[in-house]
């Protein structure tokens, strides 16, 4: 069923537009009161950033999801959303109705507005452009530069369970440990309810190339070393378990991606009360580069993790 | 070659991010401070939007120039872009270089701070998405539910130019209006200058799907009938000239897109003033539907007319 943008608009994503200064989605531009704001752009694109086969609403809150990601780690509360749908010409348009709901179901529950939105057709992969708009939720928005040397690195929830997920629905594994590692990489879960936490605290970034990589950008943006201690980087049970049936290096978990846990450095002062919601995984020091020590790796080099993308050939 | 995206963005994009919550594009996401803000987000896709075969530079130009266009239609002045960039893999990337250029160019032109993005790889066309802001230069936003019943209805510019430099390129002409005329198509010019006028109007929007398209739309959400003086309608030199030359309907012109130009209503009291800055070309009346009529066209039907996108199959 070919379907007809206009009718799109107003029978599915209407609805969705609570704030009045989305119009209701009938005009060209929208009205952004009651500022300052976060803001904040990602795209995912099929084949990039989630399979041709992933499910419809799982691709629908991954691309609401990877930018509340980034509001939680820059201390800000979801606020609004603009969504940018570029459909593919031979994809069932009737996919886009559930498509619809699933972005309802997760907007409703980060307390967000669509804003407004382009809808246009494509002669290549199914590719989603979300802007998103947080309110700061302390003085400060933290930034990749604010470590400071003598400070500890926070990481919250687990680590490596998406990039495992990957790897399974890749493997074609479909046991328990498999699928729940598999939704992890499907729909991140982005720690909102830490973010004013985070307000409180050093530098902060979302670990979405990968660990490694992102406490690389942390350094090099605050011009210090950082020590990550291996040994102490949150594993889940789940991925735990399949590792030691795959056989999987536990360092190979510090260069996946797609985490969308936020990464943070904070004052020893703080250990107490930050040990109830993050683990502390490192050290901020004088210097420059990330180092990573542990009894089940040997120190890696920079160059070894994380993931860039290569634009054009 | 093939890029790392970090170094793209510091080297091509950072430079253009002049505003301090942009952070220099160093974090995941910007402050924006300064509001209220008119929003509004356009993507471009090649074979859509613009030829494959367009060159990089005016495909920049067109992807911020369709936000500008908004932005103008809706009497905001702009302020600040994301940028979200979609390479297909196959593609030189160094010709992203020639791109940041052009966007620098159209950015300066426009006052316009490089806020934040995304960039990102592509199995597809090379997609570009844009979110632009704009200050609002009057006390109210003019939405396409403003028309009255006894309003004049007014459209900068001409019309019709893009639609026929589309048709010149597709069919090969290379003479000096042929020439012309593609360059419209290509690199839009949206009256920003008109803006502030624009403020004090009634309805607004601007033409991207056709003439008589974006009037439906004016009148079907102010719930008026709009009347269109077909023989009133801005046509230029070269589109005259194009016309005769290649025996082209006048009233394709009512249905092309591309044109970025604002259409508006207004009291009749404004004709005088207005008349220096735009050309009055029909009036809304109570009911519904549009109507155009001419000595050189017959009464045309809505269904006849106008670009809508349609989505799937």
């Amino acid at each position: 069923m070919s379907a007809d943008e206009f009718d799109i608009i107003a029978k599915y994503f209407a609805p969705l537009a609570t704030l009045p200064g989305a119009r209701g989605l009938i005009d060209d531009a929208a009205l952004l009161e009651g500022g300052p704001f976060v803001v904040t752009t990602d795209a995912i694109v099929e084949g990039v950033h989630f399979l041709a086969n992933d499910p419809i609403d799982t691709i629908a809150r991954k691309a609401l999801r990877v930018n509340v990601s980034d509001l939680t780690a820059k201390a800000a509360a979801p606020h609004a959303a603009l969504l940018t749908l570029i459909w593919p010409r031979n994809r069932d348009s009737a996919e886009i109705e559930t498509f619809a709901s699933a972005l309802a179901d997760d907007l409703r529950q980060y307390g967000m507005s669509l804003l407004g939105g382009d809808t246009t057709s494509t002669d290549g992969p199914l590719t989603i452009s979300i802007t998103a708009f947080g309110k700061p939720l302390g003085a400060r928005t933290p930034s990749r530069a604010d470590a400071r040397a003598g400070e500890d690195l926070w990481v919250t929830g687990t680590i490596g369970d998406a990039y495992l997920g990957l790897n399974a629905i890749r493997a074609g594994y479909a046991d328990e440990i498999a699928q729940t590692l598999a939704a992890r990489y499907r729909v991140p879960n982005p720690p909102v309810q830490l973010a004013s936490v985070i307000a409180t605290c050093g530098a902060a970034m979302d670990v979405s190339d990968g660990l490694f990589a992102d406490t690389g950008k942390i350094a090099a943006a605050s011009n210090v070393a950082i020590h990550i201690e291996g040994d102490c980087v949150p594993i889940s049970a789940e991925a735990r378990a399949w590792m030691e049936k795959h056989n999987e290096p536990v360092t190979a978990l510090l260069s996946g991606g797609d985490d969308y846990q936020v990464l943070f450095t904070a004052d020893p002062s703080r250990r107490d009360a930050l040990g109830q919601i993050a683990t502390r995984i490192g050290r901020v020091e004088a210097g420059a580069g990330v180092f990573a020590t542990g009894t089940t790796w040997q120190m890696i080099g920079r160059e070894a993790a994380g993931y860039s993308h290569k634009l054009g050939r």
